[in-house]
C-alpha cells in the first residue's frame, strides 16, 4: 500500500480539496490513506480500471442506487451503511444473493476527511455484515457549493439461484401481501435529527441487510413472486408501484401494518403518513396463498424480519390500485402520492 | 409504458423538481416519459429493484465511474456519452467484452427537462455504438445549490474471455509500450468551451468505446499485460500509476507522442502540458517486445485507433519512474502532479 517513491501526504489541512480528485498524487494519496485500508481487497487492491472475479454461469442481478441523503449521519445510521444495505437489498429483491458492490464517491470541496473516513469505515463494516465485498470504485470531486458535502452511489451484482423467478409480472390475484416488520422508522430517524428534535426515546433507523430473511425464503421452497423494500415513499408507494406493473388490484388491512408508537406520535406532529415514510430495512413479499403461512414462520426467523405480519391480498381487479380498509370498516385509495413527503431521505 | 389509472403528465414547468425524486408520481412521469423511451430495454421496462440476466460461468469483469463534467456539453461529446463509454472503456482496459450497464443520476432542482432529455438520447446511442444495454437505474433529486445541474454514475459488467489477464502486476522489464493515437484533445475541448474560447478550428473530444481494438487484440492472441485509458490526468499520470503499481520503471520518447497542432497550440495558450491532459478515447497497451509488431497492426485495424504507434518500454529499474527522452535526447522525470491541471474534466 506504501507509495514506492516516497511517502505521499493527504495534502495540507484536513478538508477535500478539489485535487484529491484530480487524478494526481493527492487522489493517490486519499486512495492510500483512506479508501483502500477501510476496504481492504484484494480485488481493490489491484487498482485496475476494472475489479475481475469468478462467477458461476447462470442468472446474475445486477442494480444501482445513488444516496443524497441529508443529514450524512443519523440515528441508526449514516449515508456509507445506507449505501451498502440499500443496494443489497435491491439485490436479494430481485431473489439474489449479493455478491460484489461499486462505489462511486462525489466528494464536495471541503469535506471534512474525519466525515469521509467515517463514512468509508461504516461501509466496510455494513458489507462485511451483508456478506458482499466492495470490489471496484471512483471518487469525483465537485467545487464548493456544487455539492452537498458526499453523494454515492452503489451498483451491485449477486447470483440469482435456479427456479427463483421474483417480478411484478409474476404477481397474480389471490397472492398474500406479507410485511416483514414495522413501518416508518427511517424516515423519522432522518427527520427528527434534520429538524433538530428530540423524542422522549431516540427513534433509529431499521437500516439493515434483508439478505438472511430472503435467502432462508428461497431456501425453504416458497415460490416468491414478486419482493419490494419498503424505500422512498414507503409501504404505500411500493404497493402502488407493484400493482401499477403487474396490473393488479391489492387490499391492505390498515390495523394489520404495525408502526411503534414513537412513530405515530411522530407522524402525527409532523402531519405525515406512517405508510409512506421511508424505510431501510423492510420489505413486503407476494407469495401464494397456501404457501403464506410458511413464509411468514421463515421470516420471523430471522431477527430483521421477526415482526413479519400478513397484511394484505391482491385482488381480482387490474385497475392497479391499492385500497386499505380501515380500522373501521371503511375503505381508502392509498394513492401514489406526487413526490416524496421528506425529500432526500435516502 | 402508459399509467393504468390516468396519464400522469411530468408535472408543472419543464424544469425538474425536487418532488420528481421522490419515488411517486411525479418520478414515475420522468421514467415513463423522459427515461424508459430513451433506454427502452426489455430489462429496464420490468421494472424491479435489479436487472437479471444470463451469464456465461467465468470472470467477470466490474467497474463503476461518475461523470461531473462542467459543462454538460462539449465539442464531440456530452456527460451522458462520456459516462457511457468511460464505463465501456473501463471494462475494455481488464480485457473484458462489455456487456451491461447501470445508470445513476443525480439531478439538481432546477435542472431543464430537456437537457436531461437530451442527455439520456445520447447515452441510449453510445450504448448501441458500443454495444451495451443499460438495464438498470436510479434517478435522485437534490435541492438548488447542492448539486451542479445533473451528475452520473455509470457501473458495467463485462465477461473476461479465457486466457485473458490484463493487470498492473504483468507488466515485466522489456514490455513495449503502445499509444493508440494523438493526446489532449478531450481536456482542451472541454476547457475551450468552458473558458469561451474558440479556436481557428474546433477541437473536439476524442470521446470514443475502445471495444473494438480491445477485442481485436484478444483476438489476436496478443498477449495483453496491461491496458489502461488516459483520462483524468492523461498518459502521464496512467503511466505513473502503471510504473507505481507494477514497480517499474517506463521510458517515453517524446517525439514518438502524437499531439496534433492545434491542441499543441491550445496548450501553448493555456499553459498546459499535453501529456498530463484528459483524453477519453485513448489508451496505452503494455505487450512483449515480440508481439508488439503485430499489436500495433491489429490496433491500426480500426479506426479509433488508428493512429496507434510505440511510444517507449518498460526499464529494468523497480523505483515506479517515469522517464522521457526529449526530442534534443535530454531525459526528465515525468512525474505525477499534485492534481489534475483540469478539474471536473470527466
Amino acid at each position: 500500500m506504501t507509495d514506492l517513491r516516497c511517502p505521499v501526504p493527504l495534502g495540507p489541512g484536513d478538508t477535500i480539496q478539489l485535487a484529491h480528485g484530480g487524478g494526481g498524487r493527492l487522489m493517490r494519496a486519499l486512495l492510500e490513506h483512506i479508501i483502500l485500508p477501510a476496504f481492504d481487497d484484494p480485488l481493490l487492491a489491484e487498482r485496475h480500471d476494472s475489479a475481475v472475479f469468478d462467477m458461476p454461469g447462470g442468472r446474475i442481478a445486477f442494480t444501482t442506487d445513488g444516496y443524497v441523503v441529508r443529514p450524512l449521519f443519523f440515528p441508526g445510521g449514516d449515508i456509507g451503511k445506507l449505501a451498502v444495505y440499500g443496494t443489497v437489498n435491491d439485490l436479494a429483491m430481485g431473489g439474489a444473493r449479493p455478491r460484489y458492490l461499486s462505489a462511486g464517491f462525489i466528494l464536495e470541496e471541503g469535506l471534512a476527511i474525519d466525515e469521509l473516513r467515517r463514512i468509508v469505515t461504516s461501509m466496510a463494516e455494513a458489507a462485511a455484515t451483508a456478506g458482499v465485498a466492495i470490489v471496484t470504485g471512483d471518487t469525483k470531486v465537485v467545487d464548493r457549493g456544487k455539492g452537498d458535502g458526499l453523494f454515492v452511489h452503489t451498483a451491485g451484482v449477486g447470483v440469482v439461484p435456479p427456479g427463483v423467478d421474483v417480478r411484478p409480472a409474476r404477481v397474480r390475484p389471490g397472492d398474500v401481501v406479507l410485511l416483514s416488520g414495522d413501518v416508518g422508522r427511517h424516515g423519522i430517524a432522518v427527520l427528527s435529527v434534520r429538524e433538530g428534535l428530540a423524542f422522549e426515546s431516540t427513534i433509529a433507523s431499521d437500516c439493515a441487510p434483508l439478505v438472511d430473511p430472503v435467502g432462508a425464503l428461497v431456501d425453504a421452497g416458497i415460490d416468491l413472486h414478486c419482493l419490494r423494500d419498503l424505500t422512498r415513499g414507503g409501504l404505500a408507494s411500493a404497493l402502488n408501484e407493484i400493482a401499477l406493473d403487474a396490473k393488479v388490484d391489492i387490499q391492505i388491512e390498515e390495523s394489520a401494518v404495525p408502526v411503534i408508537e414513537a412513530v405515530v406520535g411522530a407522524c402525527e406532529l409532523f402531519g405525515l403518513d406512517p405508510l409512506y415514510v421511508a424505510n431501510e430495512g423492510r420489505f413486503v413479499a407476494f407469495v401464494r396463498s397456501e404457501q403464506a403461512d410458511r413464509a411468514l414462520d421463515t421470516m420471523r426467523a430471522h431477527p430483521v424480519a421477526s415482526g413479519a405480519v400478513r397484511i394484505g391480498q391482491v385482488e381480482a381487479g387490474c385497475r392497479g390500485v391499492v385500497t386499505l380498509r380501515g380500522r373501521f370498516g371503511g375503505t381508502r385509495w392509498l394513492d401514489l402520492l406526487s413526490g416524496e413527503q421528506l425529500p432526500r431521505i435516502c
